[in-house]
């Protein structure tokens, strides 16, 4: 158990972050207005979540536009996606004992 | 998945608390000392972690000594451990689809 809790992945293991890789994972892609009604947080604490995602390379940021209205897209990535199975199996040899 | 996320326990959900609920999960109680050891943290960060859970009653805190030698010995309640096994639940929900 001890061994896998050294490897918790810190970028991930905080709820708002688990939540928003969480939705990418399951939808591939979300704009970023979805994520916010989804996980009930504020504009701020959201993109300031994001930004460290997209630091680590977990997802990708596409900014464009609907119209006249900013659109803003997360993706995950191959390295994200990758870090959340981990993740999980970290969680789970923590956990199943 | 998001109904789960909603339900994340954040007494649970904090990368110490996690490793000090698990351990006292696999072997029911274990030494302030032990914990510190494993868990590779301070005297000040594991107590403040330590009062957080027994506030809310995960755990049990017992201080005795061992002939001169002050000896706290922690113990998971039952309603630590139907939380910690609710909170794999939960995780799971969110991350298995």
């Amino acid at each position: 158990m001890i061994n896998a809790f050294h490897q918790i992945d810190e970028v991930i293991h905080q709820k708002i972050r688990l939540g928003i890789m969480s939705l990418l994972a399951a939808h591939d892609s979300a704009e970023f207005v979805e994520l916010k009604e989804q996980l009930q947080v504020t504009d701020g604490n959201l993109s300031s979540h994001i930004a460290l995602l997209e630091k680590n390379k977990y997802l990708t940021v596409h900014k464009s536009f609907a119209g006249k209205r900013p659109l803003t897209t997360l993706k995950i990535t191959k390295k994200g996606r990758d870090a959340l199975a981990k993740y999980f199996e970290v969680i789970k040899l923590i956990l199943e004992e």
